[in-house]
């Protein structure tokens, strides 16, 4: 099995997708932002007033997921038709998961990896000023269906992080 | 020290920086891209002849830097005067390291962890049809330069990871 | 009847359209720019000679409608196949309608409207040296086609301005 | 007085700022989006708990600010260096406010009148299900500070609805 | 036969394609970039060595045309399924040859041209220290697949150039 | 002398700029778009009525001169100043000239260049259904000022094709 993004010259392209048949195509990914306590107490109470960091960083995923043709140079646009992204605070910092949906001719964890890391950056912005030493960490897909390849699960993510 | 980006009302908001003065300021940040063996030696080889994984992900890195204002959306826009994007390859996958200058009145850190967060994508865009279990860990700021907060070194940063 | 914007938890997400069928969709909306009588002169002249606020605006319009799931969050991509815009001059000001066409899963408003409101935003900016107290007034959805809600038409729309 | 936004030719052009001044500037604008009494409860309730349409709309509209200079053709692009938007429920709908500032050679009311049109848009859109008949009303500037015009407040704008 | 961008009124419009069947469309464009010899050999050894300006370009080229629509005014927003770009040096410059393709309404000639516009400038910037007097030449439409118009061959392109 | 956008490994970069000065600096680009006589014929036809295919191509120009660092990869963003557009019809067709300026630490060739080729790529789509033979030619840079490298006059350039 080769890399498929390159032509016969070994530059990069844009791989044809015209053959693919259009079908439901749904991907979950997943990533973790770690931070100190102090941080991670200020995004409880903010959630729990008006001040929501979740609140921006799930705009700022959703809004990432719809720009991924745009910004990973070899990604076919597609028209996705759906985009969830949810948080679960752990002891020591934020899950983040995205489940990204389209009915088209190539998968979707691109998008699915892009809304997970542009929410992950938007809560490190966000909280930066508390804390200089936040990392991202366990970006992976977790879940892929439809198409070709079938029905995957990524047995090897980071489930036990938690 | 309180989250910053929460107007009186606890609504997000971009905040006043044009009391800040203009000043050179320096951003490194890092990340890795882990992955399995067969496909780390297809970048290496790809590398050696025309296909060039990694160029292709410096030049998304960099546009990436450039969109962050974008992207982030509490992110201030800045006239970035420098963007470098450096690749090392260790033996589990990529290691990205991301430069960021600017002569402006606010850090670059989120420029610097977003054109490595995009140079991830893109190496992981390229060569997921050989592994589906790639994981992007390790994001975090290393260094930090200019401006009111000083010179800042992430000694605990992931570079024990090399 | 709910908003439907939200998921489980209260967060905002882009609602699933995969089980909507694809059918031919059209919008119209309307919006109205109110300026004193001097500028409202000027727009007139320029017309007859070659400067041309409408042709800027129109143009803007068009590219804005375009721009529509890149601007609200929680708006679908779609692929718009028409956009047209008609200006008429009124004895206070200019009255924009858009009209937008696709063959897709949801509904044109948004993009009409989005028309709409930057072709309005456009002739505010080229007119705003000679009239700082121009107001955009009365943007409403007109007109919609399509999908499974039928045809709709806002007898409560602004008709009676003219 | 005459329209700025043209060539000798008539045709439009981005005109020449490059001999004014860095200063200080502040806009402020303001806008209504009327609604039926059924959508503003859901609005009012899903505050409360954790859907939070108002909150989508504060994001949207300040990165909606960040693009003026990309939509409105005519527009200079500049560094925003402060974006805050307020929302005030009152009886048949939501009133938004923007203030947005800079420092720089141009003025800042085409983006706030941006942020203002965005926020509503995206208001419209997330209530659109529970109310075809949603209207966008009375977009004004309100104050305007910095530049050579000076202190400008309009007094004519529709404060009087509320 | 007559210009079908225009609306009744004369203005400027994105015309109606949604009658038009989906089919598959292929476009293949042109370009050329003169250059001198030093310029000329400096690509060719950044080629040998690891400098790849032709790698930069690719990249630029196969972004800009997913930007397309988002760049001329008129252009339908389209799902491409495939872009490749090739280059190839002859004794005066830089030949590129873009093969854009979907399956879809309308035609991507201007997806195909606008691939080779961006590499042709990203060959230009990166090589403007070296040259001022760098020409961007020749570029048209080659070939033309798909929809009613069917087979297309441009034979008076620049194929002599060579 | 050699390229200056690579750094130590021989990959690209975006060149640091910090330490040039902010001065005053103005480009001027050209490019010449040829067509059949019915065509051009048409787009002066157009010009006498109300159907204007130079006015979409001015502001599409003048849209595409923002976007300049957001399409080549490694230009540095700027606060564009000024951008006109001119464009002077001869017997084979359209020529385009723009004038780009900015008070910032490097040129804007690339911006006029950009202006320039967005213009013509925009004639050449709404002209395309009356001629599939269009050419774009000769787009080079006329002349610089300002910063290091002092006044620019290209005498080389294709002044004589008119």
């Amino acid at each position: 099995m080769a890399l498929t993004h390159f032509n016969d010259e070994g530059r990069a392209k844009m791989v044809e997708i015209e053959d693919k048949i259009d079908s439901l195509r749904v991907a979950v990914a997943r990533g973790y932002v770690y931070m100190n306590q102090d941080t991670l107490l200020a995004i409880k109470n903010g959630r729990v007033s008006k001040g929501d960091v979740l609140a921006v960083a799930q705009v700022a995923g959703i809004m990432g997921a719809k720009k991924t043709s745009e910004i990973i140079p070899m990604c076919h646009p597609l028209l996705l038709t759906g985009i969830d992204i949810a948080f679960n605070l752990f002891e020591e910092g934020v899950m983040i998961e995205a489940t990204v949906r389209t009915t088209g001719k190539t998968g979707v964890e691109m998008e699915a990896l892009t809304a997970v890391s542009v929410s992950a950056l938007t809560i490190y912005d966000m909280c930066k000023a508390m804390d200089k030493r936040i990392r991202i960490e366990g970006i992976c897909l977790m879940e892929k269906k439809g198409g070709k390849s079938g029905h995957f699960i990524n047995d090897a993510s980071g489930l036990e992080r938690e």
